[in-house]
């Protein structure tokens, strides 16, 4: 066993969670779920009309397959043995007059950030995870110990409300306290659909969901105790009340449930049986029941939401909307600045698919360009469209930032730089779980790549714009 | 191995870190290592005069154990690895017209939490990590990997510049790109000795340094790029210009190091030669040189900081200054609340040792209570007192909070609310690695306990002051 094994073998035995070397046949078996998952990707891939031997994604398929197993090893842990190794005796109160330590008195743990995948389209959502409990029977729980069951559930398929009420419950089994409360904010990304993206102007980037779960005395939602553990949410400045006005509604929790999603994709020609069938086989390799359900639509709006990402028409467009334009340039004309006036586009939304790892990635793109003489600006929306353009489809952000600057430049005469800000799923979905880590790439072009001074300039309005633009668009998730 | 362990053991092969498994003894020897240090520990424990058999830390030897070899699981790393399974193929611009892609164009990744140890004190501390590299000869690393390599160097015994000169130079090595940029924004908490705390009025409470690294096109100071890479910063509020100014000084970065720390423990008395021997072998276990310079006084400076926690005479000095008043009480006394004003001490500052995992906690406390007719207020000092003289024990926040409530609750009529609010180092240097968590507690005596409206208001009161008051304190770290 290697160094890194070694040492999470060390934290699961003191954790608990059962140790099942003993089991013959479970690696193995992990082995052939991940091969499993491993050929349901290539078949996707090929779907998506890709070269599963092209560098980049050749290590693909294997990449996903143990990223899902891994993001779905809540099924093969147990509760109870996390628990059972942490409680500790601890005096309480005597109960007539007061109550505190391991005996009464609230103890939450605030802030806690997990994800999970979502059960209705496979995509990852984050969670603000706040739990507590009230001790009884003179015994406490560690601490760290609320958040290990939490991620127990998380790393499920999950939807909000059950994932809550799972924790809940385990929690109160395990540690049989006077009662457990647990809220979760969830994050759900909502992709925009490639056919609809230019018909809303809106392109709402999240739907967010506020759920509650309560046991024991926190069964009835209009104890007092709530009221206390909502107090205590306050003093980090989330107020439920508030979160919940907001995101009250009978929405889908799902974009890919919702009206809209239905109507766009009713118009789209029928999805290739293989791709549906692969879905569902990955679905019964991580161990879950393809039939269940709730998870029965799930292979179709998953390949539904993949197609979005089929580059090869799209380059046909791209090409149809610019051919003419482009062969009206010459790259290497001499320049002639009037008013060497930088002209800039801010904060352009995109929405990509990591192609290492068939994850999102999302964020801003900024665009600054020196006008050429004989050349005119572009507008805001053809901008967008080519952002738009080069994000749908299997991407790293370096080469998306380079494609947006190639595309650009010689409609403006060679001068410009590009900047993509993005959010990666994969940083916080995968084993490093970066929650707040952003990227930023830049691409500089003509002028731009040997005039630090105009480069500073565009960077300095772009920081100065972000502080309520992009870096707020960035930042959304976390602060709900 | 069982199903935590075979998720990290994919991962690991994925990362192309050297499985080891089939390197005879290591897992053997890592067990001997760990083994080494639960002995030490144990000597540390028994040196503070617990008994290492009750109920709480009789696991905690070999809790610290793992915590520790977890922690400095780098040393076990081979970047190498790491980076070479994750280079790809990317295009770049021609040269001559412009830098994007796999040739030239900054790619950075900011807001990477980390931690580490920090060698002169082996407390862990916080570190934001930004880093980027500017591409070249057609090829550029997985995003995460610049996360997982950072982390390598991380997870061992550390001081701010060493640890970003080693993680540039890695990834330089790696990478083999046009340059690297490493910037770290370190942040040590400064915990007051026991001796100095009750004299000192401005007790800081953490010591903050920003360093950076560069190589190649950044490793001249001065250089445009580096420019650019402060400007990425500042779209995500980072400034690092003001940061270095406040920053700046001759100061020592771990307060263990400063003259004061100096002056006080000049006073105390001689320390227990086998609970510097134990820590100089925990050194060693963790793969260190206990004989490294940086290392020499380590032992020491550790053991002097965990003798703050030496319980025993503690509890002799509180009760010798409070027994006077305690005797005149009778808790259930007939209430009479002439005004139901609710007092409210808010904010007090503490600082303690979690005695599962022997790293430190902190926070705040806050306290209301109602004044019972015959008694009177207390001041803010000896309430200040008395947390600190709870804090400075091997301790949990359940019971921390009890006390507080049961020793103040006496000296003023029996209704008393008390909340603590507190990070846990465990909660982010161990296993879980919750950056943004915090826990609170609350313990209700009298009044408190049934009335909620008593509760409310208090909480209310609380929360309007947390917003600039103890809010600010806890998340002081994740702000710099």
């Amino acid at each position: 066993m290697g160094c890194l094994g070694e040492g999470h073998f060390n934290e699961e035995l003191e954790n608990g969670v059962s140790i099942e070397c003993g089991e013959v046949g479970f690696q193995e078996e992990g082995n052939t779920n991940t091969a499993a998952i491993e050929d349901a990707v290539k078949v996707l891939l090929v779907g998506l009309g890709e070269d599963i031997n092209r560098e980049g994604i050749k290590k693909t398929p294997l990449r996903v397959a143990k990223a899902l197993r891994e993001g779905t090893r809540g099924y093969r842990q147990k509760v109870k043995d996390i628990v059972e190794g942490a409680l500790f005796p601890e005096a309480g109160l005597d109960n007539r007059i007061g109550q505190a330590g391991g005996a009464g008195g609230l103890v939450i743990v605030r802030d806690l950030d997990l994800y999970t995948y979502c059960e209705s389209c496979l995509l990852p959502f984050q969670v603000k995870c706040h739990v507590g409990y009230i001790p009884s029977s003179q015994r406490v729980v560690g601490l760290s110990k609320l958040s290990r069951v939490a991620d127990v559930f998380a790393k499920r398929l999950q939807e909000p409300q059950r994932l809550a009420n799972e924790v809940c419950s385990a929690l109160h089994q395990g540690i049989q306290p006077a009662g457990v409360a647990v809220i979760l904010q969830c994050t759900h990304i909502h992709f925009p659909d490639i056919e609809s993206i230019f018909l809303e102007s809106n392109q709402q980037g999240w739907v967010k969901k506020l759920v509650s779960s309560g046991s024991g005395v926190f069964e009835n939602k209009n104890a007092d105790v709530w009221a206390d553990f909502f107090c205590l949410l306050k003093f980090r400045g989330i107020d439920v009340e508030k979160i919940s006005l907001r995101g009250s509604s009978d929405q889908h929790w799902c974009p890919s449930l919702s009206a809209l999603s239905a109507k766009v994709s009713s118009k789209i020609e029928p999805l290739d049986p293989t791709m549906i069938t692969a879905v569902s086989s990955i679905l019964n390799s991580l161990g879950e029941d393809s039939l269940r359900k709730e998870l029965s639509g799930t292979p179709s709006r998953f390949v539904k939401w993949l197609l979005n990402f089929q580059s090869i028409d799209m380059d046909v467009k791209l090409n149809s909307s610019l051919c003419g334009r482009i062969d009206t340039l010459n790259i290497n004309r001499e320049i002639n600045f009037n008013d060497r006036q930088i002209h800039s586009e801010l904060n352009l939304p995109f929405w990509s698919q990591c192609e290492h790892h068939i994850l999102p990635f999302h964020g801003v793109v900024h665009i600054g360009y020196f006008l050429s003489e004989g050349f005119n600006p572009i507008g805001k929306s053809l901008l967008q469209s080519i952002v738009h353009f080069y994000g749908f489809k299997l991407q790293v952000q370096e080469r998306l930032t380079r494609q947006i600057a190639e595309t650009i430049s010689p409609l403006l005469g060679g001068h410009v730089i590009v900047v993509v800000e993005a959010s990666h799923t994969c940083m916080i979905s995968r084993g490093i779980e970066k929650y707040g880590s952003s990227t930023a790439t830049i691409a500089v072009l003509g002028c731009f790549s040997t005039d630090f001074s105009a480069r500073a300039a565009f960077l300095q309005r772009v920081a100065s714009a972000t502080s309520s633009g992009g870096q707020q668009f960035l930042l959304e998730v976390e602060m709900f």
